[in-house]
Order: structure tokens, then C-alpha cells, then sequence
């Protein structure tokens, strides 16, 4: 059986866009339900999912456990996985990790971009690594069963949560700053140590985080891929997409500013550039998989390793965890 | 004109504690309001002071600024001024600076023990210096007027924040390690910097903080202001006691792990001495600030010295930002 999963969107959700994920073949999809809300606003957020898989059950359902991928292949749906881009949901309170839990949530990142009350993000200048209840949360979160998402932390925090996870983590949306070296992106070193834990990467299409941005080539792409996979293994590869389908830009300003600073940052885009980025012609939306099949086959990946990376890799992660 | 001022105590207020304070004859006493309490909580906290207000109104009333100190000492009253020992009030949001400050904060501490959004506190094996959240809250503390305390935080981060305000900042409750070696004391070396910038050390009379803790002798508590005053000069030295009367243990074992830690912390306690220190027996209340006086005089500060220790250097400090 093969899977095809993408690990990473957030887009302004509608049916459009869930008919387009199934045409798309994907059997789950990790959708960030919130970046900096606070517990109370992430079970308003839990609201808007309730009507849309209502709605729209016919194509989603919530997925709680790998099972529900083998369900979403039988039914011909797609099982929607919530996440977290910022640990802001649990505020202060280790408690309410079980709680985000309980709530669906499966994967949860340390940090945004700053620094958190777990660790540190890419974008602060000095990373002290997991903090005290960093610490705590981790542990907590093996626990439970979320999953540890370092896609937007600093080095030194991404190594100590691979050190102190008692479980395998993941780097959700990333790419290797070998081919592109955005702050986003990963060192080598980083990389073999989160292959080496048993650790997952979901490689990004998102610009910002794409050698020549919107003008990335496919076949540059699956280079990057094929580079990657002899560093990291083949197995520990996936794709975490990070389309952001249909957003306004007012969405990638608050996600950058939430309400940390009275001045406009920019984040990974520019003045001149502030929203967000075009996608390459070869991955406007998830039907972009189809072309990820062509550009891997052609660099020379089998069939079996390309099923691995769109989705069998991301497939076994969720049974092992 | 002299004044006394206790620039830190966090007791279980009643009032037998506020005449006592009027009996030490305090002017003024910043008072710790809230540690890990958000926002919603910090106004709950405001609804209780409000009663004390109204219930003793011959003795206490609320502080905003230096001139009422001098209301204050004409009334034979004692102003309250409003601090916070943690920056959680303000959540992740810095509007809500301007807020706290309408609301008579006047300190707030960037870190309690543990990394906060806006630097790293003293339990921490990292020191990452102040963030960029905290950068930005510094300005903003800076413009609405509320001190920048680190009496709880790491180093570097104090170094940053002395660094980073353009005003000077406050160290309200703590010792230098020179004298005793604790986690919360500070190196000569950030004594410096902070009298270097105009900022004040506030001396703490907490067990904890003292050389031979609860038997700490007055001769070894006034020789360390001595040698202090040496190091920062005597015009940025003051006293902020850290009394916490009447506090049940719990409240100490609250401090000490807030929600961020399922198994039970002990921070400057330990196992077999969980709870609150006993106090030495020449500073078991404000009261005790008649035996500094005389300790003072003994080991060779002038009267004009010891007022501004006890008082004045405090005030010209409010005076001053």
C-alpha cells in the first residue's frame, strides 16, 4: 500500500481546497491550526474545523493515529492532522499539554521564529537551546503522543530536542541550507542528527525557503532531494509543503509580527517584498505531487523510494510514534 | 528631607503588615503583585489591592510617582507601588505594557527563574541574553515608565538590559555572590555595570540571599553594604527586603514552579527545607530597618550614607524616571 501524504499546509481553508488535496491524491495532510493563539483562542480555532469537517465530510475527516491514513485510503478522503507552529496554546502550563492532546493535536513546534518559553527560534541572534520547561513540555509530549516540531527553531534547540525526545522528532517544512541558506533552512549537521534519532524532514515549496525563490526549477528541487536523502537516508525524507493556498497577506504579516513588536518585520520577505511569495508553476497547489513524481523518477530515484518520500516515510513516522 | 523606602516585599498583606510598615516608618514599598499570573489574573489581583486601599485608607494608598513619596511622608502614610516579579502578565502581546502601566505598575521583572519571551532567568543552564520580544518590550517600558527589573535574571541578559534601556534599570532584591555564592546574587562585575548606568541595587533580606542564611549576623550584612557601596558607589545601593510575611509554604512552592513542571522544584530551598526561611532575628519585619540603621553607623557609614541606603537614593531613583 502507498500513501500519499503532504505534512505541512496552512491555507485559508474551503471545500475548494479540500477537493483540490483529494485530487491530489493525498491520503493526510498536517494542517497548522494555530501560530500564536492562546489556549482559549486554538479552542475557538477547533470550532471552524468542526464546521468544516461537517461540511465538507464527504472529503476530511480529523485524524487521530496512523489508522485513520489507512482510513482516509479506503473511504477515498483525507485525514486532516492538527498542529501547532508555536508552543503559545499551552502558555505557562504543562497541563495543558494533555489537553491540546485531547484535542487533536499531533504535532506542536518549540518555537515560532523567536524565542519561547521551550527554546529558542531561528531568528533570535543567541540560542540557549531547551529551557527548563522546554524540558518538562518534552517530556510531557512523548507522553502523550504529540509530535516535536523544530521546523522554525535555532540549531542548538533543534539538537537538544533530538537529545532529549525520547522520540523521534520531526522537521515538518525545511530544506537543507546546502542548496538554499535561508534562516529557515538546516544544516547538514542537523540533518544526519535528526536521520541518526529516527527523526523525519518534510521538504518545503515554500519560496522563501526555495533556491531562486519562485523561479526554483523542479529539477533543481529533486537535486536538492536526491542530495539530501544521501545524508539523511531515504527513509527519513518526506514533503511538508507549507502551501498557504488562498491567504491574504495580512495572514503572513500577523505570522511574523503576532503582537511581539509596535514595527512592521518582514521575516523572511523584504519591504519591498512583504507578502507572500508565488509558488513555482510546478507546485501552485498540492496537485504539484504529480510533478514531484516526474522530477524524482528522472534524478533517478525507484518507484518504491519515490512513494517513500510523498508519503510511506511520513505513513510509518505516524505508526511509530 | 529623608525618606524610607523598602523597595521589595511580597507578604501576605493585612492590616497588621501595613502597620507595621507605617511603625518602620516607610514612605514607600514597590510591592510584588503578581508573579506567573496572565493578564485576566493580574486584574483579579488589582480588585483585591483595591479593597485594601478602600479598607486602609489612613495607612496605604496607591502610588504612581515620586511626589507621592512626599504625600506619602506628609500623610505618615505608605505609597504602594505596584510591581511584577515575571513578565507573564503581559503575555506575548506588547500592548499590553501600556496597559499594566495604567493599571500602577511601575517594576516588572523581564524573568522570574526560568527563560521568559524576554530573557533568561537564573535557573537557567544557557544564557541567551534578552530576545527580540524583549528588546521591543524595553523600549516600550522605557516610554510608558515602567523600571526594568532583573533581580531574578541570568547575567548576560541583565548586561543586555542595562545595554539595551535608555533608562537606567533596577536590581530590586538581591546580593552580591561575593558575599554569598547563591543563584539569584550578582557578580561585581554586573554591580558595576549597573551603578555605571545610574541603576540601583536594592539589598535583600531574605535568608536565602544572606551569608550563613537565617543566622546571618547584622555586622556581616552591613560590612557586605560597606564593600558593596565600594564597588557601586553609595548612591546606588538601597534596600529591598524581600519580606514575605505571613506567606503559607505553598506560596513558596508556587514561585518556584508556577505550571511549568510536573515534578515538585525546590529552587533556592531544597527537600528538607522546602518552605520559607525563617527571617534573622534583627529584620524579622520592616521594623528591623531601626537595626540597619544602627549596624550602619557601626561599621562607619555618615547619617547622610545611611539615609540614602535606607531611603533617599531610592526616591531620587523614582525622581529620576
Amino acid at each position: 500500500m502507498n500513501y500519499k501524504i503532504d505534512n505541512l499546509q496552512y491555507c485559508n481553508w474551503s471545500r475548494e481546497i479540500f477537493e483540490i488535496n483529494r485530487q491530489a491524491g493525498l491520503d493526510a495532510v498536517h494542517v497548522t491550526i494555530v501560530y500564536h493563539e492562546d489556549y482559549d483562542e486554538f479552542l475557538d480555532e477547533l470550532k471552524k474545523w468542526e464546521l468544516y469537517f461537517k461540511e465538507n465530510s464527504d472529503l476530511i475527516f480529523l485524524g487521530r493515529n496512523f489508522k485513520d491514513i489507512d482510513k482516509a485510503k479506503e473511504e477515498s478522503k483525507t485525514a486532516i492532522f492538527f498542529g501547532f507552529q508555536n508552543c503559545s496554546p499551552i502558555e505557562d502550563d504543562i497541563y495543558l499539554v494533555e489537553k491540546i492532546h485531547e484535542h487533536g493535536c499531533r504535532f506542536m513546534q518549540l518555537t515560532y521564529n523567536n524565542q519561547s518559553l521551550l527554546a529558542t527560534g531561528c531568528y533570535e541572534k543567541i540560542d540557549s537551546g531547551v529551557t527548563n520547561f522546554g524540558k518538562e513540555v518534552i517530556k510531557e509530549m512523548n507522553r502523550v503522543g504529540i509530535v516535536i516540531d523544530m521546523s522554525h527553531s535555532a540549531e542548538k534547540s533543534t539538537l537538544d530536542a533530538i537529545e532529549f525526545s525520547e522520540k523521534p522528532i520531526a522537521i515538518t517544512h525545511a530544506n537543507p541550507t546546502f542548496w538554499h541558506g535561508a534562516k529557515r533552512n538546516k544544516s547538514n549537521e542537523l540533518l544526519k542528527a535528526l536521520a541518526d534519532s529516527g527523526g523525519m524532514l518534510g521538504f518545503s515549496l515554500y519560496p522563501h525557503h526555495l533556491k531562486d525563490n519562485s523561479n526554483c526549477t523542479l529539477d533543481s528541487f529533486c537535486e536538492m532531494v536526491a542530495k539530501t536523502a544521501d545524508i539523511m537516508n531515504v527513509k527519513n525524507i518526506g514533503i511538508g509543503s507549507d502551501l498557504c493556498l488562498n491567504q491574504p497577506d495580512l495572514i503572513v504579516e500577523w505570522m511574523r509580527n503576532g503582537t511581539w513588536s509596535k514595527k512592521k518585520n518582514y521575516g523572511e520577505g523584504s519591504k519591498n517584498k512583504p507578502g507572500f511569495p508565488k509558488q513555482p508553476n510546478w507546485f501552485t497547489d498540492a496537485r504539484g505531487f504529480s510533478n514531484l513524481d516526474i522530477g524524482l523518477k528522472k534524478i533517478g530515484f525507484s518507484d518504491d523510494e519515490i512513494n517513500d518520500i510523498l508519503g510511506n516515510n511520513w505513513y510509518n513516522f505516524y505508526k511509530n510514534i
